[in-house]
């Protein structure tokens, strides 16, 4: 404890990112993150926060007025949405097809809710049907459903669907769209979305640390007029509106330079346009998986919900997933993922996300994916 | 909605950051959040870890094995204090001496808490006789207690013998050392200290968005054995274990370029040396608030528990002092801070932290304060 630890200066790798996230991120973002810094109570950032949550109505596609970003990682804002929306005793709708499902449970109970689940396998998105019987079975309160599910490469479709059923029974939708955000089409509004959370560093290509959510007016009143307190102080949204609404008065010090970075990086999407955004992560992706079709890597989730911007394929008998990963990055500094949870050891997951969604990176992806396999 | 908000590049204006936090940044910690990303489990990343691991328990002065970054600001630290902490029905002591002895009774009491306050007035430190009486009175588990409090400019002397008086209860002790880790003596495994939590903007002069915290073995113990999961999942300290811990599991994405920014603080604290940067800042301080003196700014906090790291001054009765406050912003770039709670109106407050507290800033401010009391 006596002596000060001598620890050498920063020089991690270069790394081509193309795993479920963090992605690359774009030189400009960087930069963002070296400005100095203003006070989080400095009209100057004040701006910067109105700008932020302009940006961020414009990427989600929406109006709502309760747009901003959550102090923390993808994780916190997910846990922000769930924690204000459920009150102890509410019985919650949660999916069973893939990680993602699992973790709302979990903050679900944890906020006081009575957890219920729709079921599908892993690796499929939800039925409207099965929603629908759940619903007449259980009645719930809240229903949440993962967007983007970054553990099975699975896309919801037909979100309009899932949000008609649960309004037509009075409850509330949460949108996990942590994986979606910024790369594959999104429309919290048109698709009547209560509340969608995201995060920072999939297809924004932000360094994680401050994770964007939106909320309906409806979810708001809901949360204004809870009977208990939310659990969470710091994520408390009703004390947060303090600080990022009209009266900006002081809760807790945002992330500045975070919000840096996240502007930034909303800037790059404003700029490109939200839907060419979309159609450029469509078509690079579907060079990434011709391209590994091509090297004998098949996809697991079928064409009608492939999820653009982390694309799973299955692992062939002979190859040994763990070399390959570990070859992968030692050699080429790419960075891919295995499977998690049921897919562990089942899949590959290759994102292609925000500023890795590029040619270059796919190409640069295939040909040592090419050399890797021949090689095992 | 439709269209793309046009928002100008980022150019905030330079300031000197002389306020309660943030406090300038060292550029060479600017420079390490440019640094590209590796993944949050790369293995070039969880080396970094371990450095910082490292040099918390260095800069914390504690041999303290869990000891890592929370992934938000302070507040999420302080939460993950509390919330992992307190179990429902446990009753929790709390200082009623200042604005962040009252966020602990709010977050005691969310966690499930009774909570009971020791009392002392605004702008003095608790009295061991009152937290021996309230101890008797109400035999709380969890005590916590405010180190160097950013409302007041109190520092708390003799937190030994508050730490004893606890331990003889057989009570946990939480300090605050939000605004004294890295730049005023706080020696955590000397003074027994069950819990400390701090964040990266004020001594350590890092960006907010990643926040120590060290826990002893007692008092994980207690957190490994709860009887209820804690409110928070993603503040739950037994699961972030599996990620800073041996396993290196994932839990949530890390803050990667906060770590790396950390890690960067650290090293700074680590060159400079822990007790000699204690020394510059009690040093810097001290002339600043000579200056201040000399200028007509009476001290608030008396010279026992003064604070170098935030300096409380009394308002003059014909100082305007949002004025005074604007005026040195807008002319001079300099942010400095109105009083907080019970004090609004009353003080100034004035920080002195990290590389803020360097001797050119102390006689820039003295300059800029004079010219503007002069004016006024």
């Amino acid at each position: 404890m006596t002596d000060a630890p001598v620890v050498d200066e920063l020089t991690p790798p270069v790394r081509t990112l193309m795993g479920p996230g963090p992605s690359d991120v774009h030189p400009r973002v960087l930069r963002a993150m070296g400005t100095p810094l203003v006070g989080h109570l400095d009209p100057v950032f004040l701006d910067v926060m109105n700008e932020v949550q302009e940006l961020l109505r414009y990427t989600f596609r929406t109006d709502n007025q309760w747009t901003l970003p959550i102090s923390g990682t993808g994780s916190a804002a997910m846990e922000a949405a769930f924690g204000n929306l459920v009150e102890p005793g509410d019985t919650v709708l949660v999916p069973s097809n893939g990680y993602f499902g699992h973790r709302m449970a979990s903050m679900a109970n944890r906020a006081g809710g009575e957890v219920v689940s729709v079921d599908a396998p892993w690796g499929e998105p939800l039925d409207p049907n099965d929603v629908r019987d759940a619903f007449e079975t259980h009645q719930p309160e809240v229903f949440g459903f993962v967007h983007a599910e970054t553990s099975t490469g699975v896309r919801q479709p037909a979100v309009s669907e899932l949000t008609e059923i649960a309004h037509a029974h009075d409850a509330f939708v949460i949108a996990d769209t942590v994986t979606s955000l910024g790369g594959v089409e999104l429309r919290v509004d048109a698709w009547d979305i209560d509340i969608a959370y995201s995060s920072a560093q999939k297809c924004l290509s932000c360094p994680p640390g401050a994770s964007p959510i939106t909320l309906s007016d409806r979810a708001i009143d809901r949360i204004l007029t809870r009977e208990t307190p939310v659990r969470s102080w710091y994520l408390d949204l009703s004390l947060l509106e303090g600080y990022w609404g009209e009266d900006r008065s002081y809760h807790h010090t945002a992330p500045i330079t975070n919000v840096y970075a996240l502007r930034e990086a909303l800037r790059l999407v404003a700029e490109e346009g939200i839907e060419r955004r979309w159609e450029r992560h469509r078509r690079v992706a579907r060079t990434l998986v011709s391209g590994m079709e091509d090297l004998g890597l098949d996809r697991y989730a079928a064409e009608e919900y492939w999820l653009p911007s982390l694309n799973t394929v299955r692992i062939p008998d002979e190859v040994d997933e763990t070399a390959l990963i570990d070859h992968l990055l030692s050699k080429y500094g790419i960075e891919i993922a295995a499977g998690l949870g049921d897919l562990a050891g089942e899949v590959l997951r290759i994102g292609c996300m925000g500023h890795s969604a590029r040619p270059a990176n796919v190409q640069y992806l295939l040909s040592a994916l090419e050399e890797s396999l021949n090689r095992s």
